[in-house]
């Protein structure tokens, strides 16, 4: 089945493409051969990451990106990636639905991700759809994730180009921007420009860019600021064209092997974490394991102790 | 010096406290040797959790619930874990320096965690620095996380009870939160009652709750639905009669031993996630691994098969 499936992708079959990705959320199994017999045939898709917080109108963007690359006659895939939160997701819906005008072209694949379970669940997840895409014939693939939470955050930074989106009226959240995301960050956005605010926000970016001039230029790359509306469509074309500059700086520099050896490091960890989880989360069921569980709530034996003795038990090895 | 640590803290040292956290936090050996240590001394605090999005007030509530258990002699202990977003930093630290007045209360300590790093690092960080206030005497934990994000969920849900807060006018979010933290929650907080749409927003949970009415009545807990103005202290003294309440509802019912197991489980699975994944990490300047990931990227090995191999280098074990 799994091989018809990948025959009829490689053929441009989306819904065997949709049917692949379900598999490798759903089954470890499936997944492991899925991806095995799909990666001779990935490598060509160019990853960009799109991250900001709730609100900032990052699938307004994406779907003006997707036109753009579009025009250029590329196949285009995007993975956005639910945040496990309710919080957020009505506003996303709305977006997302707007996205889902591209649906009908066969030259661009949608794709929600959700998959929740295991620690390093959704960034294999995640990893493997992009490999699937990738094999698809996609040129480009964004990936879109909330920049709140850990793991979203960590799946992002494994992008070509990671583009940080933000907006007007934050406030001190420029000041936390320094602490946090602005070394993940290969270019700015502050969308929603028309608003009050745009060009203080713009100003005191551009301000904490100068204080790591030493940096950029040690780099070769200082990130640029493009300020846009995404549903006007103003800045969008500024935007592309600083994607696809970053590209050719990534290439050029020679930057970009770089970028590939940390997305197949973090890649390793999540599937190794994520298997380890799997035979963990299988074992827990079981009776011996049951009795370290009670040994441990009775203060018979610590937890550090007990998880050497269920890696034992999973691994069959000393630890 | 951890002996030493430890027996200041056992004294109710808040330095020597803060001391052990931040150790737990950096060194994963020295978190082993203290966590076994003070591990005997556990198992006297309730933990509760509290969740909700950014900006619903998360931090003003625990401020104001602090001061109820203080009120009934109650040593309290408060972990706040920062999102690794810049865009909920600023209005987070506001609530926080609010929190701060009682930092001066021996009763009381606070502690911020943003502790990154490996897949399971927060959570097991989080696990530990439980372990520490509840040996240092905490009567009560509350552990605060914002409700976006994997990890920052999965963190929240192993508290004993959880309060899941949300404010007016998040709209269609009501629909999310029934897919979403729906089943995670034991109470639900609508903060900010004063708010337009107050009514609203509980009519809709109410409505949320009764669709599940054989669920609760199996259960033997309904989730009820506290409305407050934390600033203005409206609601405080429901919302810690609930948390006594569903604390008696698990005494009683005996369903506390189940939160326990859940716990315990998830707390073994962030360890061991923790644990290889340094392994693994460590590894990833070794040469033999940098040849690897050089044939993953040539694309002569799967991402899949070479996390086989380093699990087995790691382990010395054939998976």
């Amino acid at each position: 089945m799994i091989d018809e499936l990948i025959e009829r992708m490689l053929k441009g079959d989306k819904r065997a493409t949709a049917r692949l990705i379900t598999l490798v959320e759903n089954d470890e199994e499936k997944a492991r051969e899925i991806v095995k017999k799909v990666y001779p045939y990935t490598g060509n898709a160019y990853i960009v990451g799109i991250t900001g917080p709730p609100g900032s109108g990052k699938s307004t963007l994406v779907d003006k990106l997707i036109k753009k690359a579009r025009d250029e006659g590329k196949i285009v895939g995007v993975i956005a990636i639910d945040p496990t939160s309710p919080f957020t997701g009505g506003a996303l819906l709305g977006d997302r639905i707007r996205m889902q005008r591209h649906s009908t072209d066969p030259g661009v694949f949608i794709r929600s991700m959700a998959t929740r379970g295991s620690l390093g669940g959704l960034a294999k997840a995640t990893n493997d759809a992009i490999k699937i895409l990738d094999a698809y014939g996609c040129d480009v693939i964004f990936v879109e994730t909330v920049g709140v939470g850990q793991i979203e955050v960590d799946i992002v930074k494994t992008a070509d180009t990671v583009v940080l989106v933000t907006v007007p009226g934050l406030g001190d959240d420029i000041q936390a921007i320094k602490a946090g995301l602005m070394e993940i960050a290969d270019i700015f956005v502050v969308n929603k420009a028309d608003k009050e605010g745009a060009e203080a926000t713009i100003f005191e970016l551009e301000l904490m860019l100068d204080l790591e001039k030493g940096k950029w230029e040690k780099r070769g790359w200082r990130p640029p600021i493009v300020s846009t509306v995404a549903f006007t469509n103003k800045g969008i074309d500024q935007l592309w064209e600083a994607i696809n500059k970053h590209r050719d700086f990534l290439l050029e520099s020679g930057e970009i092997e770089k970028k590939i050896k940390f997305r197949v490091e973090e890649e390793i960890k999540a599937i190794v974490s994520s298997t380890i989880a799997r035979k963990i989360g299988e074992m827990m069921g079981d009776n011996e394991i049951s009795q370290l569980i009670e040994k441990i709530a009775n203060r018979e034996i610590d937890p550090y102790s007990a998880a050497d003795l269920v890696l034992e038990k999973a691994l069959g090895v000393k630890v």
